[in-house]
């Protein structure tokens, strides 16, 4: 067998790590693609001009093209047997990523489980992203579950302690990042870190409605090779499972209308794919505030916010049901901390 | 409400100036989108050897990608809660676009006046495109039909004097520009200015069917945010309104094939979005000359063209009813002037 | 008549030379393309930093870009008219093609050959690439069968004498290209040329269902105009045509899973699109290796591989039936050379 059929849950080994294929050159052409993609307008990552007045050398790419493009390398050797993609933690970005950087991926297997059915396990990897000249460009904690290929003894369980949520302290704050003179008007939208308020809700009002063609453009983008995203022969019901980074990134493009300064993600504390999305369905966006800290930088706040991606049918800011599970119009709980202008 | 309703006919002066959001830079991934997008073949816009040889630094962007992104920044501000899309007047190309080029709008409202019904008004801007050096790109007018907030007094009619036509003599012809050495060949065609005649009508033969991916692709890439293109729960028929620009871009391209040598676009006279276009629509497009003016550039001639788009079930060049009315078959009728060696 | 009507068959002479219109220069925009449209994961054209550690300046583009960018310039000149086209042979890739580069087209008329219906006749072209320095970057033949005009006698026959497969002492090594530091485990794959025997057969295992905006958006981004590719009305049963280029491409990406190593296309032996496809049709592929070669360049052997594109229903491995005709699920045989690390 020439082919790869992934990875079960017995090929892992607690401490293992595994260089994921295939670096990837980004340009202007993959930015072009993402503001086609999704309605992005953070104006840091739209005007090189921008950029530059924020103390920048351009405007760096999307941190959810980084995201992506070192979450689509690790697919093969991490996803492409996984019955569930269970969470995220302790991710951060490390460093903007420009055009004509290199992307490539490591991951460390830092906990595995085995499932009381015997048929399945739980994975957990840390991954790195890694740019041409070694730097560290982000990290993030992924937990899958695994089918077993057979019916083999359970290894001892490991379960990584995972913070909550990253600390403020430990955001990293882009070198040069100056937020002083920051031009409101030309970023959209006139609310500074200071008019947020912790618990405060905003719905961001638009809608989408999901084609095959352009999630299917997208996952690609990444590299990402998951069968069940591209095959309408795959899945029973004939439906194409859309990637949930589409769904994480279409979600972040609407909540520019009101959330326009929130300019940079820093770290992603957490993060669930609440329900499957198709084709078909009409995406909206809603936030809430969970928390905010200062940084060193100069004009540059830290707010942290729960992005919750839904449906057509969704009642306003309803997140879980009376037993604390997902209403089943809730796609994406994503939690994460972005820089703003203080 | 930290997200942005739009404006209201209310909420504009004349005389006001509006600084729209996010500016744009632009690279080669814009072009390659817009040749996806639109089966584009301008020689002039498509090879910098071609570019060069006609006296440019490099191939420019694609007029209309200046036009789209400078137009899709006025959206939020101009358009967002606007009942139709009226006209356009004294547009005027004034310096190329080249990939690297950071654009941004500002606009100023130079009429209004409210409709007889007392919920809505005409609200006429003139739209200036910058690039990073603040050199104007383009300006051009437009008005449209925006609702009201609410019964509030009418303001005195303001209704701006626009000029029929750009006058051949304030047609913008980039420095430098020299046509006399132009390869006719190469371009794809041997229809020299000479070679037509005002009054003549070009049927352009080909047809492109619309999918919904394709046209919400176009219309996020110009940052247009514009609801009504996205969201299929937004219009009580459940479908998506195609922006405009669309069908400006894919019938100018359809215009290749009769016209392949009108290679600038340096005038909008006038336009009108005709009919609504709806995905599934099969679009063609004819040509009538117009008129023609002679340039100071060397082997450089102009020629104003009425450019046509219809959809299935037109009749051979059929603009309007015996009461003036546009058919229902015809969904643009666009008044421009193109540079084309003479 | 400015339109192009396209050239019937008695528009043909041997030994004519036909410039095709349209240079084009690509950048990283026609790549993050092709690897949205395409499950394009080969290392050496998705990474500059994996492109010079075997010898090369910066990752080229895909090697199907520049066959769909020098093909698709022909289609007006070529095969407008065409009822089909019959086959490929004697391709060769000459120098990799990199974003800057501007390519255009020139075809010979090598054979003329009518039907014995007389309504119909079949015209064979070698057509090269050539880049912004005059130097070729591709060679192939390609013949077609295209619709005469009217009732004129019949030319003298002349069928070019073809080559069944390029000789491997005619490969072109790109210069510089040296495999012996070639990084496997980045790469995707740990097969070497040594693994492979003549006569295997991989199955790939993946499969894309294709989308109307897709192949669309593939097919213009190449400049290809043929019309029944973009237009719903133009066939009787409403369907669009796929670009035989998209089903290739799509094919060759698919076999990255069991020929992760098999990076530089380097000739094309034959190919026949043996049946239409269209949206809807999820698409598979499979390969044969049918021989291998040694090269002078260091680390470098040459694989000659048949790559076969099936749709839903294929069984495994079926080619054609007893009769020595394709299968109907069977979409396109095409016999090319690789270059693949030692």
């Amino acid at each position: 067998m020439k082919t790869n059929a992934g990875r079960f849950f017995e090929d892992y080994r607690v401490g293992e790590t595994i260089t994921h294929a295939v670096p990837r050159t980004l340009s202007g052409g993959e930015r072009a693609f993402y503001h086609a993609l999704y309605p992005a307008r953070g104006a840091l990552y739209s005007s090189d001009e921008f950029a530059r007045a924020c103390g920048l050398p351009a405007a760096p790419l999307d941190d959810l093209i980084a995201f992506h493009t070192v979450f689509g390398k690790t697919v093969p050797d991490i996803s492409l047997n996984a019955v569930a993609n269970l969470g995220y933690a302790e991710g951060r970005w490390l460093a903007p990523v420009y055009p004509g950087d290199t992307l490539r991926s490591v991951s460390e297997v830092i906990g595995l489980r085995e499932n009381s059915n015997g048929r399945s396990g739980v994975v957990w990897v840390r991954t790195r992203g890694l740019n041409q000249r070694g730097e560290a460009v982000l990290e993030y904690v992924r937990w899958v579950m695994v089918r077993k290929r057979r019916d083999t003894p359970a290894p001892a369980p490991v379960v990584p302690a995972l913070a909550p949520a990253v600390a403020a302290a430990d955001l990293v704050v882009p070198a040069g990042l100056d937020f002083t003179g920051y031009d409101f008007p030309l970023a959209g939208e006139g609310h500074r870190w200071g008019d947020y308020a912790v618990g405060e809700t905003i719905d961001h009002v638009d809608g989408v409605t999901i084609e095959e063609a352009e999630h299917m453009l997208a996952t690609r983008l990444w590299q990402n090779t998951a069968k069940v995203h591209f095959d309408a022969t795959f899945r029973e019901d004939g439906k194409r499972l859309i990637y949930g980074g589409h769904v994480i990134s279409l979600a972040r493009a609407l909540s520019f209308n009101g959330l326009a300064n929130a300019q940079m993600i820093v770290a992603l504390n957490g993060g669930a794919h609440a329900n499957p999305c198709f084709a078909g369905d009409t995406l909206r966006a809603w936030s809430e505030v969970l928390d905010k800290a200062e940084t060193a930088a100069p004009g540059v706040g830290a707010i942290r916010l729960r992005l919750v991606a839904v449906r057509q049918g969704a009642a306003p800011f309803a997140l879980k049901d009376a037993a604390g599970k997902y209403l089943p119009e809730v796609l994406l709980d994503f939690d994460y901390w972005a820089l703003m202008p203080r």
